[in-house]
């Protein structure tokens, strides 16, 4: 007669972000047991950044016992490709092998347990359905406002992958047609050119050099100005930096009514650096798309602030991915 | 022991377009053993419309055997919601009820059968996945190109509804948003407003004004041009017809590059009136597509025209509906 095999009480999930890799290690309840973090840039190949990242989790791993305590892994990465395991094509990762990374299969060979791989925001999506705001709901959308703009799309409770596993890249719709700002993929004029917190900064520079305004941010280098500073401003009363509030809001309210026109979700769901703007950023939100919104919508979607803390809803997603395994 | 319940081996399906209402009677292989249709328009009241369909669907009725060997009803509508039954807030159909028309329950009422009712581009996708081109496929998108732009999408082999079941306006997104056409919808700027038939001839138009170019569509009263004025004419050669097809297919092509990042489609499905002008509209709309679309969703999609006949993919998609109730 075989031994019952060994109960494993843990998953890793690793929100792998732009500028940081913060993984935790996660019980079935979705308590962190354990968190470390290193830094995503500085590695010219993936297989660096898979063996740093593998050093900095070995202590971790030993504090709940070892890796025989660790069911699976699973990760939260821009471009992340659900179905093949892959990062692809992601603008600010130089990581060799022709822009397709497979990075589930190498933390995988290292670690020895099954990984399974998301885009960040659908990861995020997740934590916000098993832990957040979304618990109940079936059809949502989670736009993370960061270094970038990303999306989870939770369509008849199931995240939307698409056919080839890339679906739900809302930070790339187009909002300006002509003129638009160059974006980071390559193309014009997309969301996250205006709604990241990179765009609010670029906004608030727009402003400052198109106008003689007064505005507290004149006393920094342009440069300078991150979304936090534009932040602080508005909440001061900064007129200009309100109306650069007021202008991503109205942007992302636009975007909002053709979403809905889309899969017409239950509650538009906002995470990420700017959303510590408060009212500041969700009032225009709302007041613009219920001027945009088709007549049948108006009136009808929710607009929340997630309610995980800071990046935990996104390793707490990823580490969701790796139970379903 | 009771008698076995006696099986029912048809459903009707009802395709209610904004000019015509076409009933079949369908078996369960999807053939169509029976026909007959009413105009939509010309009644105040819906009571008084379901009145005249059930006597227009009497004989057909009885040469299938009767109301007991019919199963259910499906009803393809405009602004139709599955969820409720009902037809809300649809622009071309004052039908009392302050709008929002409890269809699917008087049709229920009147022929003593079940009956479910969806948007009418939804009934079209359940008909291509089942009869048609989308066969085998799970994540697809099909535009219908008629009177309005209506669109069915499906993700992970369902259809979107939404939470409220209206999801799918994607003849609504806002394509133009300084200077937009107005549209049906009392917006401005819509896909819709540009890219139905009507706005194809509506585009024809706008060229003829704003030109003194020479074409075959100047010897026409302007406002008798059709899209299948303009059809005719491109075929010819004439280049303001070509430019309005190219103007037209780029929009779209432009439209579900943002469609792919939502919901990354393998197909792109076209159906209706505008699609008979075949490569006139579908060579810019792949063009325009491969151009603007995201780096990781290039070269992949799919670009088909409906392979069902007529208004018999909105009738089958309809009845489809029928047999899931």
């Amino acid at each position: 007669m075989n031994a019952q095999p060994k109960l494993k009480p843990y998953v890793i999930g690793l929100d792998l972000g732009g500028t940081n890799s913060v993984f935790g290690i996660v019980d079935s309840r979705g308590e962190i047991k354990a968190t470390t973090a290193i830094k995503t840039q500085g590695f010219d190949k993936v297989e660096d950044y898979v063996e740093a990242s593998v050093t900095a989790l070995q202590p971790i791993i030993e504090q709940v016992g070892g890796i025989d305590n660790i069911k699976a892994m699973g990760v939260g990465a821009p471009n992340g490709n659900y179905y093949k395991g892959t990062i692809e094509f992601a603008p600010n990762l130089a990581w060799g092998h022709n822009g397709i990374v497979p990075l589930a299969d190498l933390f995988s060979e290292k670690l020895g347990i099954p990984v399974a791989l998301t885009n960040d925001a659908n990861a995020a999506a997740l934590g916000e359905m098993i832990y957040g705001v979304a618990r109940g709901m079936k059809n949502f959308i989670v736009l993370t406002l960061g270094t970038g703009v990303g999306s989870g799309i939770v369509v008849n409770g199931q995240l939307v992958y698409g056919h080839d596993g890339f679906a739900g890249e809302l930070g790339h719709v187009i909002m300006r047609r002509e003129n638009g700002r160059s974006c980071g993929c390559g193309r014009h004029g997309c969301l996250e050119a205006y709604c990241s917190a990179t765009g609010v900064a670029r906004s608030a520079r727009e402003f400052l050099l198109n106008s003689d305004e007064p505005s507290l941010l004149r006393e920094m280098n342009p440069y300078d100005i991150t979304s936090l500073d534009v932040s602080i401003a508005a909440s001061k009363g900064d007129k200009l930096a309100l109306r650069v509030y007021e202008f991503t809001g109205k942007m992302l309210g636009e975007a909002c009514a053709d979403f809905a026109a889309f899969s017409s979700p239950e509650a538009f769901i906002f995470f990420g650096g700017l959303t510590k703007a408060g009212d500041l950023i969700m009032e225009p939100i709302k007041k613009s798309y219920n001027e945009c919104v088709m007549k049948i919508f108006k009136d009808k979607a929710q607009f929340l602030i997630s309610g995980l803390d800071g990046s935990s809803a996104a390793v707490l997603g990823a580490s969701a991915i790796g139970w379903e395994i």
